[in-house]
């Protein structure tokens, strides 16, 4: 995956072997150096993306959807103590009881919490106590998983799998949380100088999708997120689906053909959206002179024509298949053909036509640790790839993320498909 | 179907064969009786509704998704008048030109409209004027089906059978939007003082629901929406479908457990919903002393034990299964089951656990008339069957209505299933 | 006072003395005669405004601010049942308890009400059932008058007093909400045929205002409301008040030199309020081909340049006063000229710069009759004179009108003063 | 004047003679040493205030009223570049053209400007960059000052005093500010760990206001904001004032004689605000187990029964005052009398029942300067004297502050007085 690799290239010491994903969790002997160095590796990114911002910077609360890059870095440790340490360390000390307030996130079961609105608000705990509750947690979790007996690891480890993968979708939005702040300045801050999209494959072309029966979700003893269970048939109908993803160039052609001005093209609720928030263009995208630009991570940037359009919502995407006289394709026709396409991982995650509901006989983790994908089933689509803002070995087939349909500024695009005519 | 019994005991002029639904469009030779009878049906149906309402009831909108009975009998004749006389029937004279655009919905490829929300504020046509609108317009309707030529009236039914259903489906709103604004009286204003809601059969036992593959969707020559095509298959997976409506009683047992106070039982957007707009039972519910009573359209109403519990939103249905411990069914499982069961019709709606998204292939009529259907797919919920409100002939099993997870105004309700252990 | 002349060209039967205001309630001997005469008069004007309205229109509510014309003719009925039969007529038989709630206003003390938002939602009572609840009430009220003692009366007649004012309140607002309803329907609806606005005398010239101190407020023993208490002594600086109202003509200069467009002119507050809500022209103006028309009670009729300039805001008069180099008067320097001043009373209610507060030591009414005029002590700007909608005999020179400085819907308009070089 | 007192007790260095304020401007020969003390003394407190703030505290902004610290360092100094060096420094470099996007206020006539909602988003210019662009602004007004010719100076004076004062008012809000912003955390932040609120003298009985002419209004030579002009006569009607303020002792008995549930005691807009708002207690109180306390820059600290109370609203005021059979002053009461009054400044500001409107024959300062105070004289109240927060040398007699009658994040407090029985 080439995701990160631009902001990677002065990191020689990567090791051969990858230090993420972990060992199964029923993987015997435990490979305690094996689980240290991925809960070492995942925290470490986290800091790594950190690193480029300002105390200020890491404060700043854009809009409800985001939250402070200081906040992330907290509420994660949050979780670790939370959910490991308060129940599986004996003579763990809190690190400071009134933390658990601010940084827990949406676990009604874990009791009352900061409103999301106010995050921005928490200008103490500062910076500097934020790194220092996080060595707290890391030396605890690290003597943890050094010392604790092997009865007590089994209990742990699948906590500490969830927490790193956790983490790792914080890193995620970490990123996407300071690209929205940024755009909302007008002097177009930079948050890394070098950033580039990676290339695009783009190959032309498409992929058959036979009819039959398949079979969608997660196998296997690797990790995964209860909303991938069970793992079942579905009936997937015949069509195909396009090698590449749509492009600026691609986008540019609908926005020059009147498509944010059609209401005929739109749902009614994204024609709606679309009016309130004035879309004209994907978000983030600035015209400058005669031209448009767009804001990265590397600052305001001429759109690139090859590159995959980003920043489009599930509205903007259902209006581009309509306008193309095609269709996104469902979260099981991507699943069934995704092996064998460029581009699925690492670039855009790519909206399917699918929302975002429970898989049959789906039940949720019990506890506060099952709160968090059932809850979200309503109202919703599926994402399914990676982005340039997933991190290294936290993408997998079977993966389904979801958000809004007026939501845009993850790294969100499009894969199109046809059914058989 | 029982939908409407309570409502008709005085009826005695109905006739053997029904008026509804008329023969379907392509029956050669074109049976102009049986068609003119349809319409004066329908049309008459929706005079009979509006009759309790004096020129005050039937100017008020009590919230954005109701509308007013009078709005309700000018807009469905201006169906005709837009879509039928104006370009089939040669010499016809527009009415009124300016009702055009007081009288059109959503159609935005009909031209602007008055904004939605103020369509209470309308008095101006009177009533008497749109009663005589509606004269006008049948008069024209009744003279193009009896005089015109065979190749016109080829191309006229299947407007005139769109026609016919879009103007049912304003009957059951007007009948719920009627309720909805007399429920916000503290005097509780009476529709009908005969009015009682049909009794449920309430059998015990489950349906099964043997795993296969199903074909689903609208099949032969009989009218249907563009949504219900094309007919196709689906993979049902194996469980068990309740004969009967959960109850008004099984819902106190929910209430009584703590059902409304209790956030780890509901989707997020649900518990956001259920505490902004203050839920703590059914819509219409309100306390009478020690007591629950429902505003019904015979007026305030102790609450029925045995009636199926009713203007439940989607939110509270999912709390509820999950209460239980069981699932809402998906609108495929109910579509092959439904055949077989009894309250399937004329009781209440019953929510699906299927998000209302395009059938593969799925494509809108062209046009305006095409407008409909296809652009709500999104954010919505589908709910299968018919309600008490439902005309009669209305009802089909393939039908699918949708509205959004927090609406509760229609005649909503709850049939539960059980996925295979 | 030319106020309603156009309304009453018909009104052959207008008595030599006029009906309107009684005599002083502490004139003895009392004259029953003179006072149910005063009560008839008022009740009957009420009515002479709602008989062109239909049981639709007067059922409609356009806005928070405005209130259907039958909670106009029900609550002002309610106000001589709750606080002149309730307490005053013995053995009085209350209506309809369940009217109380519906037709209170905003009078705290006297118990919950129906939200202000949603008096147009009561379609019942019906119109039919409002005018027998006012045929019931003023048959007691007119028993009372003639039958009981004068012991009794003596308490009675200050409160009728208030009554009979505060109905005439109603009849200005009947016709500003009526008014405001009509102008939200495309189709322009007309009220009479044969309105007309009266004409203005616009004498040119200003009245000299000498420095001094004058006494400002009620005197003598005639009706006054208590906001007008007490009497005392105000310096008064030396300027000049204009002999004429600013016109339409006036106003379309203001609009040419762009005076919608130019922040420096505007309050900050008037500004924020002139884009929220797009003002580009008076209130109800529309453009009409390349034109200016504007709703009026007699339908949609062209600009009058000569006419006063209507339906514009406070913010809008002092726009207008900045733009001309000039000041609006303050309510003590209109009060001390007025009565010398052309068109003081009956075209234009005229926005002072004195903002709405209590007179040095002002007392509201004790209980629920006091409970109006002191509690909107902040916020507000006094206008005075009268429009061409207050009832006649219903105007008096220490009048204090007041409303918030964005609202335009009642004949507000504008006169200009210079303060001395 | 012990308004800050407790926050200096290591401040030695304070000179004999006060720094602040400056000699008049019309003052010959220009004092330039005096000048460019005035102006360090002044720069050196804004950086004073911010020292005890992170750069995480500095970015803040807590709601829509409130700055962060950071943008109140750069407005002051964008004010000073953009209304003084731009126009009279021949050869001055602006710091950094693309922060006067951001600083700018609401200087509509300066041109387009962040908006005031979005103030907390910016991370950047950081607070190094800040401090660099004081520091650059400094260098250049001190050489300005320095070594400008005696005729560009007199040019110069009279923007240099307004941006001193200017810059003090700033200092005020970044205190009030930050207090809201701490307010919100669960943490209760601590700005400065000695704080303490100056004692009140509290003294009892009234002063006389006998009745007469007064003048109101800035006289002399020094320094005036162009709304305490023109100096004018005003009528004083005879009454008292107290010599003491309402202490949180006696606010204290208003809660407890429920002064907050009881919508007869408050204005009807005050009653809406205190019901939407939850208010109880004023501003930043909080209970704490069976006590108040209430959140100081000293963080939370226990109500002290003795001290004035703050942070209350004019609604709560004018209630307090109803509550009590009593009233405010009005500015001019106060004026008049606040010469011989203990406490009149230095701890609250003081609400009068004046609103806030112009002076006899005021007019603004011409151009972008002129700005402020005019445009905002509608639905604001006025208040008199100083506050705890006001910087020493700032508070003068006849100095105007206004405030919305629902804000209470400033050090407002009450004064209460009788009209003549």
């Amino acid at each position: 995956m080439a995701a990160t690799a631009a902001l990677r290239t002065d990191d020689a010491r990567a090791p051969a072997a990858p230090a993420f994903p972990p060992p199964p969790v029923t993987a015997r002997p435990i490979d305690r150096a094996a689980w240290i160095a991925a809960y070492r590796h995942v925290r470490a990114e986290t800091e790594r993306r950190a690193a480029p911002l300002s105390a200020e910077d890491q404060q700043v609360q854009s809009m409800e959807d985001a939250s402070p890059t200081k906040w992330h870095r907290a509420h994660v440790t949050w979780f670790f103590e939370q959910f490991l340490l308060r129940e599986h360390l004996p003579g763990y000390r809190i690190h400071d009881e009134r933390l658990h307030y601010l940084f827990n996130s949406y676990y009604v079961a874990a009791g009352p919490r900061q409103p999301r609105t106010q995050r921005g608000l928490i200008t103490r705990p500062t910076l500097d106590e934020v790194t220092a509750y996080r060595a707290h947690v890391d030396r605890a979790v690290e003597a943890l998983l050094g010392q604790a007996a092997d009865g007590t690891l089994e209990a742990v480890l699948p906590i500490l799998e969830i927490g790193l993968y956790h983490e790792q979708q914080h890193q995620e939005l970490l990123w996407t949380d300071i690209l929205h702040a940024f755009a909302q300045s007008p002097l177009g801050p930079v948050y890394d100088a070098g950033w580039r999209f990676p290339r695009a494959v783009s190959e032309p072309g498409q992929v058959e999708l036979p009819r039959g029966i398949a079979r969608i979700g997660h196998a296997g003893d690797g990790f995964s997120y209860d909303n991938e269970s069970p793992r079942h048939e579905t009936l997937i109908q015949p069509g195909r689906i396009d090698r590449g993803l749509v492009t600026n160039r691609d986008w540019l052609a609908f926005m020059a053909d009147g498509g944010y001005a059609k209401p005929e093209l739109w749902l009614s609720d994204g024609w709606y959206a679309s009016q309130r928030d004035g879309w004209e263009a994907p978000g983030y995208w600035r015209r400058e002179g005669g031209d448009w630009a767009t804001m990265t991570l590397g600052g305001l940037r001429p759109i690139d024509p090859d590159a995959p359009v980003t920043h489009v919502s599930y509205y903007e995407a259902d209006a581009y298949a309509r306008w193309a006289g095609r269709v996104l394709p469902t979260e099981f026709e991507w699943e069934t053909v995704a092996a064998g396409l460029p581009d699925a991982f690492g670039l855009v995650w790519q909206w399917t036509r699918s929302p975002y509901v429970a898989y049959p006989g789906y039940r949720p983790l019990p506890g506060a640790l099952g709160e968090y994908n059932g809850k979200f089933m309503a109202n919703q689509f599926v994402l399914r790839g990676s982005s340039v803002a997933t991190p290294e070995g936290h993408a997998r087939l079977p993966y389904r993320n979801f958000f809004y349909p007026h939501q845009r500024w993850q790294f969100t695009g499009v894969r199109l498909a046809d059914p058989q005519a």
